[in-house]
């Protein structure tokens, strides 16, 4: 089965709980207009559902070929891009200045989700595309950009991030990459592994951002510099000219995500790959956070991608495959959604995808707000909304995007296990989402100690209290009335865990990061239950249609009542374990 | 990296958990001694670890192949096959009248995990051919057992349960294979789907017992017969004689065990396959649970051995990884177990791994009692409870076993997602747990319908009464006392979770088992705790050694504080959202 992009929610969610109509009335977003943003959404779901979703099963079973140097991408790939490349979606949030359509983040956001949704494998190369225009934007000279933006914002040029060695994962400090100074350049020797997209065929040039060790850099994250190394070094005209001093050395045998080439890339065989310095001598990692920040966003959209997905296939299936009685009676098998298991499974997939997608999507939307808003006061708030969410968005979005495609698994049975049905590739395709870009763990930590403890929770703080505040608007709407207590009681679980977290990280550090993922699933699912919660209340008050105001009802109090209870348990994990995660010997494992 | 089968804590839960000496004290089990069990575990443990634990990444790779009828199993298999064989590995619980060695089933399910965890898919095998073996002699007359019971017992010879059809998964009811009299035997006419080792080249002989619509049997369940059909007849001096008409033909492409052949048999290509009626002539589902409930808690088991592998594999990396610094400072990076939030998840491995491990052997020594104490309501108690808890074994210890083979993933961060490393085999390959032998959905119903409703509680009730009794001991014990509050607790929740169920079922069926899933998890969750707990105070209680009892008090404190606050969310599920799930319009997914 192919893809359909769910337009009614994705609109909904952008008008109802991100506010677009505000969003799009600010400084510099104002060509956005109703009508624009529906043909947008509407040209990117054909694009995705008829170009990009055939291809992700084919591409999977075809996976990526190295021959002789050259990767060879699954059959139908490099159209696919090319499409994607003249329908101009890559500029779409990119500012006007920089050959950009200019339009929101937050509209861009719910585009981004179809190509995740479509085919994830195929939908990496413009997520770290993208990525690398942000960080060359933030921190490239004039020359640079002049140079390779162009090329890169129209898609023409796809660009990679390099920052993992054998030695050096979650801890760049360790990289032994160089850069060695060549007159207004530099020589990069050095091998990168896990590089995503890090050689095709599918664009003329590949343009790689590399952190590297500068020239008589210090140990550690702070001698390291970030280059610019194409493959081609530009020629007269913007033309690829000749080739530069790297190359693919292998591809990774991976669990999913076999239409996209995770390349091993060798820097400086012979004299040094010739590379450009990005942003300070010693700034590679302000560089690399700018990249990965809107990587992880990106990331935590493909979960939800993904998730959808998986979801539209379970509800495929199961609306089919005709099998047992129902248990109240009946003479005939009925089709499997009709059994309460199933439809239990199916409003689990349902109600976390749409959480995930709100979540996204809100995230981004403040992302706006800090970029645009004329009130510096409403920006700095937004911008530490963003700061916050980036990674709950990463981590929650993902792990339970694994958990969606399990269940989408399970709804198919025995089925479900073979490979042709297409539901276990939606669960190794999103089993990498929890790990790239920072692992979740990685992801965890960034909230408790630089999102938590370094403003001493100014930030969840004030998210708490606009929390408590809709709790009472939850109460006092007859949509929501019902499951306003169980929300105000996950807020006071948020709040508790909080606070002991701010009170016991100084005396016992390792305990507090113990419970760092049991905060960061705590998170996303409270922020997860308020938007699903605020949908129901939008859905309601406003002219949508009446089932679709029922359904966001009924999903709202699904989520409350069966979902929504992890609160309390992850909470007392955050509270009650993590001395005993610390005493137990690591040679006694 | 091999498997190592953790003896010490098998030891302890056989003797200390399941009072292993007490059932060895049975009529019948008497020449179970001591030193003959160790030396069993120590035999199994080296034929596990030295010959299957290898061949388990190379069969993942290499997979099965059909060729001209011919299926071929990896390297190695054979041999390992035959290694266990002729170790009379097989014959090890059956019963000494039928050439087993007639030892307790509580100990051969601990020999029975190594099998799972060194080579699940390899340990498909017999766990099948048990199956069928316990079918036989319940319910098969003389002149098959003669002339079969041998070879099976022996494992010369394999025999698979050819249950599923297309239309024909969950409800067998629906099955179209049907036999046809002739003179003494029957003609067997259709296609099975699923068939586990339906084809293979390891045994000189493959029985298989196939659920077919008998002459005249009405539809639905009730008119379908068990008939044992030969891939060759048997021949003079029980050698494989002529082939019969049965055929493999095709094999599945699964998500993983590639190792394990499951087959598309077609039966009766020609003139019909010769089938002999196994039990009463409608009395195939009976022979079927008999073969199923074997099967089921062999399913949980296999569970526990790829959690425990998976486990494993994650302890090996996290002490070798060297990365990042330790949070509270250092100069030097360190091995990652070092770190809480991998600690975190190491500990939830073992935790999960070892409550699995207890609850599976647990259940078994409930079987052994109910088949061997001379004390008729000592009997009839341990058979309730090993009923009761079939279900929970087998949906419990599997979601856990993916959950567990996930967090091993996530410990080897990007090394996880390569296929090489072989943590992403654990997890594919666990991954079938949940679906065969009955989903876990089946599981779920058949916990609420057939265990709790039928008997309105009573088998529950009695298991809920001695979870409350250990909560009090815990209380008192001061190895326990910390968590006594949290299990106690766990214990009210299982409770009027069970008493909702038990007074709304009636009025609203579909509610009720929208909750089922929840319930079996929350059953499993508590009876989980218990087990460690208890492990705990037993480990205090005994001549263990200071380290071993001192991680097992740190390993019942993380599970009471960290993973059993989830009884809660669970019961909270289960009392709470079932009118939602019936609430959603099929349509409106």
């Amino acid at each position: 089965m192919t893809y359909a992009a769910p337009l009614d929610d994705m609109r909904f969610v952008l008008n109802e709980l991100c506010d677009l109509p505000a969003i799009a009335d600010l400084p510099g977003y104002q060509d956005t207009t109703p009508e624009l943003t529906d043909q947008i959404l509407g040209e990117a779901a054909r694009l995705a559902g008829e170009v990009w979703a055939p291809l992700n099963q084919t591409g999977d079973r075809e996976g990526c070929h190295l021959e002789n140097g050259v990767v060879r991408t699954p059959d139908g790939f490099a159209e696919a891009y090319r499409a994607y490349v003249e329908g101009g979606w890559n500029g779409l949030a990119i500012d006007t200045d920089h050959g950009g359509m200019g339009l929101p983040l937050t509209l861009a956001t719910a585009v981004q989700e179809m190509w995740h949704a479509a085919n994830l494998a195929l939908g990496l190369c413009p997520l770290l595309n993208l990525g690398a225009i942000q960080a060359l934007i933030a921190h490239a000279d004039q020359a640079l950009l002049s140079c390779y933006l162009p090329k890169l914002v129209a898609g023409e040029w796809t660009a990679t991030m390099n920052l993992t060695e054998p030695q050096a994962g979650s801890d760049v400090g360790e990289i032994r990459t160089r850069a060695e100074r060549d007159g207004d350049c530099f020589r990069i020797f050095g091998q990168k592994i896990y590089i995503t997209f890090g050689e095709h065929e599918l664009a003329e040039n590949i343009i790689h951002l590399v952190l590297a060790r500068a020239p008589g850099g210090v140990a550690g994250t702070k001698g390291l510099g970030l280059y610019l190394v194409p493959k081609f070094m530009p020629g007269p005209e913007g033309r690829p000219g000749a080739r530069n001093d790297l190359r693919c050395v292998s591809l990774e045998h991976k669990l999913g995500i076999h239409g996209s080439p995770t390349a091993v890339m060798a820097f400086g065989d012979n004299d040094g790959a010739i590379g450009y310095q990005v942003g300070e001598e010693f700034g590679g990692i302000a560089c690399m956070f700018t990249m990965m920040n809107a990587a992880r966003v990106g990331v935590g959209l493909q979960g939800v991608g993904v998730a959808d997905r998986a979801y539209q296939r379970a509800v495929d299936y199961a609306r089919t495959r005709i099998q047992s009685k129902p248990l109240t009676g009946g003479k005939e098998p009925v089709a499997i959604i009709h059994h309460p298991d199933v439809r239990r499974m199916l409003l689990t997939m349902r109600a976390l995808t749409e959480a995930g997608r709100a979540l996204s999507y809100y995230a981004m939307a403040q992302f706006d707000l800090a970029k645009r808003h004329t009130d510096p006061a409403v920006r700095d708030r937004a911008h530490a909304r963003f700061e916050l969410l980036t990674p709950v968005v990463k981590a929650w979005c993902t792990d339970v995007a694994a958990d969606v495609a399990s269940l989408g698994i399970q709804v198919h049975g025995g089925m479900g296990y073979i490979e042709e049905t297409g539901a276990a590739q939606h669960w190794r395709d999103a089993r990498i989402t929890p790990i790239y870009e920072g692992t979740n763990g990685i992801q965890a930590n960034d909230l408790l100690g630089r999102k938590l403890l370094r403003d001493k929770g100014a930030a969840m703080r004030d998210f708490i209290a606009e929390l408590s505040a809709t709790a009472n608007d939850f109460a006092e709407n007859p949509t929501t009335s019902e499951l306003a207590d169980a929300f105000e009681q996950s807020v006071d679980e948020l709040e508790k865990a909080t606070v002991w977290l701010l009170t016991n990280a100084d005396s016992d550090l390792d305990a507090a990061f113990a419970g760092a993922t049991a905060y960061v699933h705590l998170t996303g699912l409270v922020a997860g239950a308020w938007l699903t919660g605020r949908a129901a209340m939008a859905a309601a008050g406003n002219g949508q249609h009446a089932k679709f105001r029922n359904n966001k009802q009924l999903t709202a109090a699904f989520f409350a009542a069966n979902i929504l209870p992890q609160a309390g348990a992850l909470s007392a994990a955050i509270t009650g374990s993590g001395s005993t995660v610390v005493a137990f010997a690591a040679d006694d494992f």
